[in-house]
């Protein structure tokens, strides 16, 4: 006790009590702040109203774009980069992720086969795949992960993930044995699944696909249907991938016994849970929850007296799948129950059903009238001020 | 026990706590909602979170323009009306107020003698007096009350008083024993002052004189070189007037033995602190502390467990003596010492100058970026949105 640093015995803590424990784990506000640079500004007001309060950043993502970004800065680990493919074949450098610990490892779609990096010529929705993400998935199988999380979302290609299962060693064939193109263009074709040449640790590690969608593999709803256009496919591609998926499955299903047909989310990203939920035993998850669970976010809620959030936009997506609802329900499972406060730049959900969601108030940065322009000039700062004065005010309310 | 409604038997109330105690005392939002209002739509937000919340409206007012109003409204009485004259001479009706209780009488300055009622001539700065208020001061010691609360501000007039005390029976005299010229002209021939006809509860009563301003009677200053430009009085006019109120304070002295020449605040209102601190006691308080007393409020944020007011502006000016000042001054001082909260349109304040002030937080009611009209359209929803998001907090945290 007497070695205990001068500064602390005027604190709340030398009077027997804990020290404040305030996790910050905010979403991006898209084009304007990082979570990561979202979370400093938070942290650092909760800290102008209570210095030696214990206060974890954990920067969020819901598992779509600037996920392996966030847990890369959590993680506090530099990117790993592999060789490999774009979506139409061409050569592309991906990156992807291994937490310190070596345990587990992420791999984001888009990296490798996103629609952005193929989008400088026409788009070919038959032909493109997901081969150039296998090649990052064997890349953290070979550094000896025990888990993969898999980033779906931004795909530019409708194969259902046969790409990735080709990259991981798998062989498609057709009736005469010969291996089918790359694409949705070659399941048309698949009759076969040779898994011989399976990379060796694909079945020993967990699979988790971060999936945000609940439509089917096919059908009116599925991957063909609802994605396929805003990835080039005119009606008769439509028709052509759909059916295309329709012959996957069965194949799936007769050389694994597995059935991925009616599977809610089975038909994200052209259909990449099919292909690994049959061959690999994939789980899918919500992105939010998943990265969540990745950073350690469930164990810091579960101490913590007070949870703050954020994102550019508050509205009802943010409560369906997004990082506020997966914050909110970790918070309503805690013991303590701590309250948990969005700070946003836009907040359009009505107070009743923030509540709902387990969120106990959502505050703007707007500090009243003002144009959109003249706050993003003031994100950070207005995020330090208002952090500052929701910690003024839970530390007043605790009494 | 047996005979509470059913609705109560699941209330927290039920479990052994008391409801939460909320009270709501904000100031108006000018130009947009009357304090009454404002109080309405912040308590409505607070009773949607919790039902049975034992919510107190207590619009608030800062001893300016509305002060009358408001008391009227909180304490559940109609206008009394006398006629009388305005600030020139010309006939007016005056509203004044008097308690439910009899006890005590609010009279505004600005009623009778404004500014703004005598704009339709010339100003006449050395001619406008207060005598119309000294009708209504008459009119409330007739009602029997105990107490007299004078709202100054938006005076026409620089008198130092002398109308009220005219108009409650006193006399100005000159040298030669003849009655002065009411307004600030008489004071430059006055000589003696003859209180043999004055009001015979005039001294029996306290009075509480609402006055945000430090400036004394006369000087650099003073009322005459201060204020006196607003109310029409050229060059050579402030200097007379100055002469004429340094007069004044010579014949107060002499026949009170009062010393009003060096009183902060006496210069408020043309001087008329200085004619009533003289003849009959009046004492100087901050206008919203007296306000606040007036309606009950120290008592009522004594037993708060969480205290909400408003303005339209939250802003340096809010915490030296307006409406948030006394509000977080009284909450500092309860036992309990319970959370404040300010909801404005605009929050200019930053979090550390606002919980100097004991003040725990402000918030704006702007939901995002917004233009000033589309934020006034919508007033009174985002308060009773914002209202219910900071009770939601509040509750979350006191766990």
């Amino acid at each position: 006790m007497s070695s205990a640093p001068s500064t602390e015995t005027v604190r709340p803590a030398a009077r027997g009590e804990s020290p404040l424990r305030v996790v910050v784990a905010p979403d991006s506000f898209k084009g304007s702040l990082s979570a990561i640079d979202v979370a400093h500004a938070v942290a650092t007001g909760v800290r102008t109203v209570v210095p030696d309060a214990h206060v974890v950043e954990l920067p969020m993502a819901d598992g779509g774009e600037g996920t392996l970004d966030t847990l890369l800065a959590v993680w506090g680990v530099a990117a790993r980069e592999v060789p490999t493919v774009d979506a139409i074949g061409r050569p592309r450098t991906a990156r992807y992720g291994v937490s310190a610990d070596g345990r587990v490892g992420v791999v984001e779609l888009a990296e490798a086969s996103g629609l952005p990096q193929v989008s400088d010529v026409a788009l070919q929705p038959l032909h493109a795949h997901t081969l150039g993400t296998g090649a990052a998935a064997a890349a953290v199988l070979d550094a000896g992960v025990e888990e993969v999380i898999l980033c779906l979302g931004g795909s530019a290609s409708t194969d259902g993930g046969a790409g990735i299962l080709t990259g991981l060693g798998a062989r498609l064939l057709d009736a005469s044995g010969e291996q089918v193109p790359d694409g949705g263009e070659g399941l048309a074709q698949v009759a076969r699944l040779d898994l011989a040449g399976l990379h060796p640790r694909a079945r020993a590690v967990r699979w988790r696909l971060a999936v945000d969608v609940t439509n089917p593999l096919h059908g009116e709803r599925g991957a063909a249907h609802v994605f396929g256009p805003q990835k080039g496919a005119k009606d008769a591609d439509v028709t052509f991938l759909d059916d295309a998926l329709r012959r996957w499955e069965g194949v799936l299903s007769r050389e694994t016994g597995a059935s991925v047909g009616e599977l809610p989310g089975a038909g994200a990203a052209g259909g990449v849970p099919a292909g690994l939920v049959a061959v690999v035993g994939a789980e899918l998850e919500p992105g939010a929850r998943l990265v969540a669970e990745a950073i350690g976010l469930p164990e810091e809620i579960g101490q913590a007296d007070l949870v703050v959030t954020g994102e550019g936009s508050f509205d009802s997506q943010s409560v369906h799948g997004k990082v506020a609802d997966a914050i909110g329900a970790l918070a309503a499972e805690a013991p303590g129950r701590p309250p948990v406060v969005v700070l946003a730049g836009r907040v359009l959900l009505p107070a009743d059903q923030t509540r709902a969601a387990g969120i106990s108030a959502a505050f703007s940065i707007a500090p009243g009238p003002i144009a959109l322009d003249d706050l993003l000039d003031r994100t950070a700062s207005r995020l330090t001020d208002l952090a500052a004065t929701v910690t003024s005010l839970v530390l007043a309310a605790r009494g």
